[in-house]
């Protein structure tokens, strides 16, 4: 479902740079706006219920609810770096640093336990 | 964190591709080809499970752990579009066309009920 | 903080007959009939946000905010099991049977993966 | 599904008591102690995780897999109120106060937001 540049090409810069800009705007101005005026804990709680939605999307096999729904979990995922004044550039970032990581080296270098998905070879 | 053009610029679009042609893949090949193999109940687990780490690195304030969450969350979200034949240049777009539909317009237009942010001044 | 016999003895008999009559009342009566004239999808929503609101309680560690969140998980996925005309009654005779099986025989006899918690001896 | 009394009658008072008791067990000895061992943190991961495979079980429909994904759900609460040095017999007089107050006050009494379910009259 992909074909070449389209004006979405840069809405991951647009959407974070909007995000950024949100977090001392009046409440009542937008969305994003209000969910920081109710603190990050809204967001947190916004990803466990877009995720369970997204769940259910991919249950029922619609394509268009599927993108709704990871639309709506990436969206908050943003938000909530946003919010720690990060964005989604680090996770590009990251993505990028585990392409060059083979999955078992990436596992054994961390200490935390589970493994970490990579891309090169064993993604 | 984030500074100009770097090799991550197109992470996303290498990474979908290498999904997609994990799915069918040898299992012992590689993570996802093992995720794949497994069902894609075994995503939407991983959905749940990442989820809920992200929402602890965000309680504990650590931003390389919010990172790592954040991306093992986006790449299992991308790993479910793939799987349904989809990317993330449909989540794009969906965030794209979301950029010219004003908050309450967007909430009006749609049949199932809760909002969904938009980012034209109402994000 | 358990102390002797309290009108909370049989709260979950009383509230399983309260939500297996619920499922064909009036929307407008209560919160419950109104969940299930949603849908069972709107139930399973309420499952992923309460469940990271029991995480975020559980980092704040204020043990009122972690008892609401707790019930409010449990109150739901009770609500889930009498929509499918199942109780929590299923849930203790599941728990109970686990007592009776060594971990490792019961993760042996299960053919789907990951482990089940029993509690005798291994619990 | 639910009949007479039954062994199971008790089995949350045993597996409270049980779950208590691991807290500072052997992590070889069981499944909970070495969840104990892992850091809270482990246990609500696994909340995470239960949540989305008991929400996955309800789309599927097959009563097993729902009680069995249900118990999971209730048993890892469980122990994370175990691990907060509170138990069942918390929510359950959190629920029975839930009868006495209707939908309506519960919600104008809270401080923070979402409506509270209860049971009388309004659950």
């Amino acid at each position: 479902m992909s074909d070449a540049a389209t004006p979405a090409d840069d809405v991951f810069a647009r959407l974070s740079a909007t995000l950024a800009g949100r977090r001392n705007a009046d409440p009542a101005s937008s969305y994003t706006a209000k969910l920081y005026a109710h603190g990050p804990d809204s967001i947190l709680k916004k990803i466990g219920e877009e995720s369970a939605e997204l769940i259910v999307a991919s249950k029922d096999g619609q394509r268009d609810s599927i993108v709704h729904e990871a639309a709506d979990v990436i969206f908050h995922v943003m938000a909530l770096l946003a919010f720690h004044d990060l964005s989604i550039d680090d996770v590009r970032r990251e993505l990028a640093r585990r392409e060059g990581v083979s999955g078992i080296e990436e596992k054994q270098a961390r200490p935390h336990g589970g493994p970490r998905p990579n891309l090169r070879g064993t993604a």
